[in-house]
């Protein structure tokens, strides 16, 4: 059940990004499962992609292309992640760009390949390169919705964010898709995200955006602490809005474009979280007064990883023990427990080493109940603090992934 | 449901040490929740303990009192961790020490205190006093298989090891007893072990010998990655054997104390994976060709941790797409991928980056259908190699751990 409202806004299109969707049985018969995106000449384009050693072969070829040209196509699958499948899985990535380099006259080096699903199986190349006619024929400005159902795995709802903004009298455009509900602690990059504005931007300009949002978001938020082989998440800035070209991180325009993109990734990767295998809960683990971020990250994380609270959370159980054991495990030096806080919303639970003398199990009861949560730990010792996004740990999540591929 | 044959050995008493149990109803009436250890006058005692910086108030106050004494007493609780209790935790701490060094005319830094249960409620302090003298009244040699149960907690089987040997016609013994089924990933001890032996040793010795079993042992399992606030692991050597003392570690006595005290300690750590909370498979990790032990223990730990790998073999599905993402999630940097092999037991079932050719499911699944798993992985660029002991991830983890403390 994911937790919140997780329906999609209205899709505004971004001028100079076509989609096309198709049924390829890449696994499935009878699903959405390709998508083509076009991308308008003399757009820009900046990736990041996952860190995990394992990498997928669509991995390693989207980073190989980015040295070589700027993307004009992305052609992405569901239901198979190429990943795991060693050279062959590298020649079947390569075959795909080529197929459809073919049918759209550009270069190779000018399509991006994303897969996502099981791991560990090859691709069916055959089938996805039959599907890319059909997914070509159906490009248009408004497939957003259908693009974010076609990249789905075992999302249970598809996963959009659009805003727009005006500047001294023109309207611009932030819209984006996510994917991904298991094997989520991005590193560098969600599953797969997909965002475009209509902001004519320097390459320096949106590559510096994308690592800010991304940072912020992706980077951000945990469902099982898996990172994937496959994750990859890409910021188009297509140019048509007609603006002078954006060549430095300043001005009205610059700022609110910041603004509404970092708005949309927050959101996509907080959706990710909100539709997490068998969540019930939205847990938002914010931690202040560190010597650092990075120290602020890994108290967020070592809580929102423990299995102990998150099995608590799913009880609806306000067990601040294990809140603490989580912090006091997060490997901190020189940790003054006597000065750390821990809240659940606004009720502080735990001061002085202890639980706070005003607390009382029904303060806690009543916050639990809730399906948002915010857990917030005060260090009391710095400035820093950063925020992380998470899910609770339920029956259905051992279900759904117990069950899935057997 | 344990995994495998739990029950306990044949106890041999270790001359020099004595065990008495109590009722004391520390947070349920009718069990038996209080121990009291008494180690002979002359005894060596090695303790270690937690790496949590929220450690229970015990764990600080055994610390101190290791710092001032050889311990004479153990006094040990179950039901309640002290822990997370601040100031008060101490002062309760100190008065059952003081209690128990009264009653038996000793100082109270010869006495350690030693509590396991819930966080974050204050120890019923004069409720284990008033037991302290029903246990003194108690006090045996052959009690160990008593304590085992009356230290567990949701352990569901009691945990005991013991063995004896012979060198040069005189025969000595090594008998200890663990605890601990959940927030199972110990760092430097377990959440309770106590093993003795009647060997004379040296402090120095002593030190060693317990660092090197318990970086074999306790430190090399993990259930559910979350390190307890209250692991304590003490090594007691009551030198009652009537042997020379061991003053450096060689000899062929201290040899086959070693491998001894290496075994027991091996036993009693994997017992607690075995009865890990909702344990259904008893998994080793095993991780060769590294370039240090340490880069093996990240990727052990990575597959150990990951909740994916943990819910496929709950399943008994050969996901090795799973196994091969906690591997390219460990860390590593500049590892090859395509020169890492991952066995199911014997069966080979990654190399060159992708599934091995020769490999069928039906291999794969006629290994998970077992109860007890090895997963080796060669890291293929080193000599090093390290091994890590861990359990599945069922239906009855969530259950165990939403329920308890409801």
């Amino acid at each position: 059940m994911p937790v919140g409202n997780l329906d999609l806004p209205l899709m505004h299109p971004v001028k100079g990004v076509r989609i096309g969707i198709a049924e390829a049985a890449i696994r499935y018969k009878n699903r959405r499962d390709l998508a083509v995106l076009e991308i308008i000449h003399g757009a820009t384009v900046s990736a990041v992609f996952t860190q995990n050693s394992y990498c997928a072969a669509p991995v390693l070829l989207c980073r190989q292309h980015l040295t070589k040209a700027t993307p004009r196509y992305l052609v992405i699958n569901t239901g198979n992640a190429n990943a795991g499948t060693g050279s062959v899985g590298m020649e079947n990535a390569q075959a795909s760009c080529a197929a459809l380099a073919k049918l759209t006259q550009v270069a190779a080096e000018q399509v991006l390949p994303f897969s996502t699903g099981v791991i560990g199986e090859h691709l069916p190349v055959d089938r996805l390169v039959a599907g890319l006619p059909v997914a070509l024929a159906a490009l248009n400005e408004n497939a957003w919705a259908d693009a974010a159902s076609a990249i789905m795995t075992t999302d249970t709802r598809p996963k959009g964010a659009s805003e727009t903004f005006e500047v001294a009298g023109q309207r611009y455009t932030v819209t984006g898709i996510s994917k991904g509900a298991g094997m989520i602690r991005p590193n560098m990059a969600t599953m797969l995200g997909y965002v475009a504005t209509d902001v004519a931007m320097a390459q320096s300009v949106l590559d510096a955006l994308l690592k800010s949002a991304v940072n912020q978001s992706f980077n951000r938020i945990t469902i099982d602490g898996d990172t994937s082989t496959n994750d990859s998440c890409v910021l188009i800035a297509t140019g048509t809005a007609g603006n002078a070209e954006i060549t430095r991180a300043a001005g009205e325009l610059f700022e609110k474009l910041e603004a509404a993109v970092h708005r949309v990734f927050a959101r996509l990767a907080q959706l990710i979280v909100r539709d997490g295998e068998g969540a019930t809960k939205f847990m938002t683990v914010q931690v202040e007064e560190g010597e650092s971020t990075d120290e602020c990250c890994d108290v967020a994380y070592s809580i929102a990883h423990s299995p102990l609270v998150k099995t608590a959370f799913f009880a609806s159980d306000p067990n601040w023990g294990r809140i603490v054991a989580a912090i006091g495990n997060a490997g901190l030096r020189q940790l003054d427990v006597s000065r750390v806080r821990v809240y659940l919303d606004t009720v502080c639970i735990v001061e002085s080493g202890g639980r706070a003398p005003a607390y009382t199990e029904e303060q806690g009861s009543a916050v639990m109940k809730q399906d948002e949560i915010l857990i917030r730990v005060c260090l009391g010792r710095g400035q820093a603090r950063d925020t992380v996004y998470t899910c609770d740990f339920s029956y259905d999540y051992v279900k759904i992934n117990a069950d899935y591929r057997s």
